[in-house]
């Protein structure tokens, strides 16, 4: 999905395309000791700056620590503002990073300081810069843990599908059964109109179960009981679903589809030489 | 299940008949022109009757636009009836259309405002409506999200024995627990009667945990305590049911659809070459 | 497990025996027009009876109807010990009734009533009755439902050992975990002793979540955070045992053992008759 | 992974050897009368301590029994750090012994007490003394409990980067929703800073739902309906995760323990004829 490009091919001089091309190695790349050392520092500046903005949003710490905190604020914010700069002049196509996932959370991780200026609070949104945590798996090579995820992902993906008919069943049954309880239990129990009869349908079938709104007549208690036992079972549709592609994914890889020329028999290991049944090389 | 009934094979005269099929086109399916118009009309009529009835349940909106939305509740009321009657008068066969699941909900979703005029509050439940929008898989052709619809309700249907076991067993714990809790809780906690233990039980047992009920004495936590236990590891049961008839449900794809040419069995699998039953080659 | 004893092979004379006889066979079974009326009978005094209990725990109810459920009670008890009797004098070995599952159910289910007089309330035991319910399997020669319980029992009994070893594992982090937050806490935000603490631990890792306690420290939160991640991955556990128990208890019926005696390829359905490979008969 | 050392091989006198491999078998073995007498003696003194140190926590227990139960703590704390030194001597490698599972286990279960001379309160950190119970699987030779959890580790373990992947994604999934809740809800349903906004959202996926916060805006509460419904979701992918390393798991133990007569390679089919590296015959 995410492809980082390499640099232009023609580029205009050489010394200038040299100059890029370092520059793509120190930022994008972590095989050298100055891409790795670029890149240790970035996750540490992101851990800072969501460590500094979660205590910002903590009363007591902005009254002591108010104008630091907001210093480091807008220093992290700078900062990567010029490394965003400097991303998008040293790749080959800058449009297309930036229209990237990577490129996006890069924009969307400075862009609420700005914003605050003219909306105060929305700095707080700035802990989407957890998102970019998530390069540290390309940065560390972590093939194996990549290669966990996109099986991960190629399951939900593949019961695509299944889900969105699952969420459309689930949304039917909430809206219906919000309105019944609307009905029955009137404005009494905090059932004060659909959309917040809907709300508690919600937080009932996912079996969360808040308490701040919860039926007080019998019958509603009756309903309530019945949505709640209906829930506790169609957890189990999404769990069959994601089990079953799960399984499919992970089989997928195992055994080779190769049969043995000699005796035609098939089901081998992928890492098979021979042919377990007559010895014949695969 | 749910079939549409073609125009009526002998219709009394052709123009008649002509003026029939005509609007059954365009109310039934959706593959002219007209009858895609009147389907995305029907679902945007649908969305909004339903919002009409959500925002009406809201005290202050109803305040201040009642009147509007008592009307907007009566238009669409009146053009479902009208639709209603126009599908009832252009199908082959009336009767089976209104004994559909289709037929019945379309007639749910037009009741309750006539229902509200002797017993108020009902209009509420015209919320049935969104039933109505499942009609969206079959307009829109989405044939693969049908295929997949099914394959989960045969799942869910192959499950039907053993799930009705389990909710035996459900209920007859619940109701043993909630008198033992009642017994030992006496009403200081809230355990005021053993209908109401039997809710606490439910509630407790599906993990939703309310907490407006909850055991104050140290014999009721030790027996909370079990049941929740027993609840967290009963919810395996009905998930592997469910992972199990997916798992085949899923895997019967690989049937194969060939009937045998000799004595027309069919459910061979699909690697077959020979009829598991008489032997003859497929 | 639970078998009913016919009659005694050498009953002292004829006539007793056919007495006994008859009696076992309108009792015990269900196939007589005799029989199948006794159960139908029983039944509906079984709920009759438990719908009392119930109603004489509601407080209002019982004010106003308390003579009457009090005699209907004492009816009932006496009912069914008469039934008790009949059946221990009626059936072949009578201790090996009186020790199987449901005999001590009978027992059970009238001896709260007479426990009431010594005790005030155990009269509240009497829902356990609905046990008896259970008795509907047999009655109704239900046997698919039969069947389907005994799997599920089957793939429970079958994983009893890894349940084992997993609720072991489960106690001994509730109690360590429990501990720690009562270290942490103090006793202000609930957690007033370790049993209470371990009380919530269980509660908060089963997913219930009263909120009754809750931590208000930030490390305690924190460590509450903690158990809740590990809590909503543990549940995994014993749905993955249960899972893989029942794909094994249902797979065993399915396919046949049998290799064809020409190809010798196995993997052919139960159903099989011929080799689907080369067409052999099996 | 936990080996228990034999006696030191050249130890430095015949008579010395003897008393230290006499100890060892009493207290690191379970074959002789000795050393069963031992192990139900020591598993009685731990379920007695724990006992004594929940029973302390108990306010009005401790002002009746304070002084016997400090005693009881001190008793048994001397009574284990004998027991822990009789162990190190007796060993053959004492430093392998210390730092190994039950080692460390076995001085964590003393140092509490010592501590709490120090720090009032840590003496409730002695209910770790139940991890010393875990013992009681190899003393009492439950080899196939042992098997069964070797078996569930095994899955646990082969799903270890899958699951980390996993619980990467739910701590930014948390991180992110948690600040936009802070944005949205503002502080005035308990929503008073981003780490307290975070702790709700954890509260809020895992469905345990304690209500202690909970949204108030309608904004608020389609964001946290949401959160919920997908909470409800993801509790499948740990799920599926497990069940599929089970399936596999379990399904291992149909590989031969045969190695390659040719090129000792192990890991073949139970049904393989030939070693599938080299053919040679197994």
């Amino acid at each position: 999905m995410i492809r980082i490009q390499g640099p232009g091919e023609e580029g205009p001089s050489l010394s200038a395309r040299g100059w890029r091309a370092t520059l793509h190695e120190v930022i994008f790349e972590a095989d050298t000791p100055a891409g790795k050392a670029f890149d240790v520092l970035l996750i540490l500046s992101i851990l800072l700056s969501v460590a500094a903005v979660m205590l910002d949003s903590v009363a007591t710490v902005r009254l002591a620590w108010g104008r630091w905190l907001y210093g480091v604020e807008w220093f992290f914010t700078l900062l990567f503002t010029v490394e965003y700069l400097l991303r998008l002049s040293c790749v080959g196509k800058p449009l297309r990073y930036a229209r990237s996932f990577f490129g996006l959370v890069d924009l969307l991780a400075i862009l609420p300081t700005f914003l605050s200026l003219l909306l105060p609070g929305t700095q707080y949104l700035l802990t989407i810069r957890v998102l970019r945590i998530l390069r540290i798996f390309r940065i560390l090579k972590l093939a194996q843990y990549l290669g966990e995820a996109r099986v991960l992902m190629e399951a939900l993906g593949a019961s695509r599908r299944k889900i969105t008919v699952f969420l459309l069943a689930i949304l039917t049954l909430v809206v219906i059964s919000g309105s019944l309880m609307y009905v029955v239990e009137g404005s009494g129990g905090g059932f004060t109109s659909i959309p917040m009869s809907i709300y508690w349908a919600i937080v009932t079938l996912t079996t969360v179960g808040y308490g701040d709104i919860s039926p007080k007549t019998g019958l509603g208690q009756m309903l309530a009981s019945l949505i709640m036992i209906m829930g506790y079972g169609i957890i189990a549709v999404p769990t069959g679903i994601v089990t079953v592609e799960m399984t499919q994914a992970f089989g997928r890889r195992k055994i080779s589809t190769q049969a043995c020329p000699m005796c035609s028999a098939d089901g081998h290991d992928s890492d098979a030489v021979h042919c377990k049944f007559c010895g014949a090389a695969l």
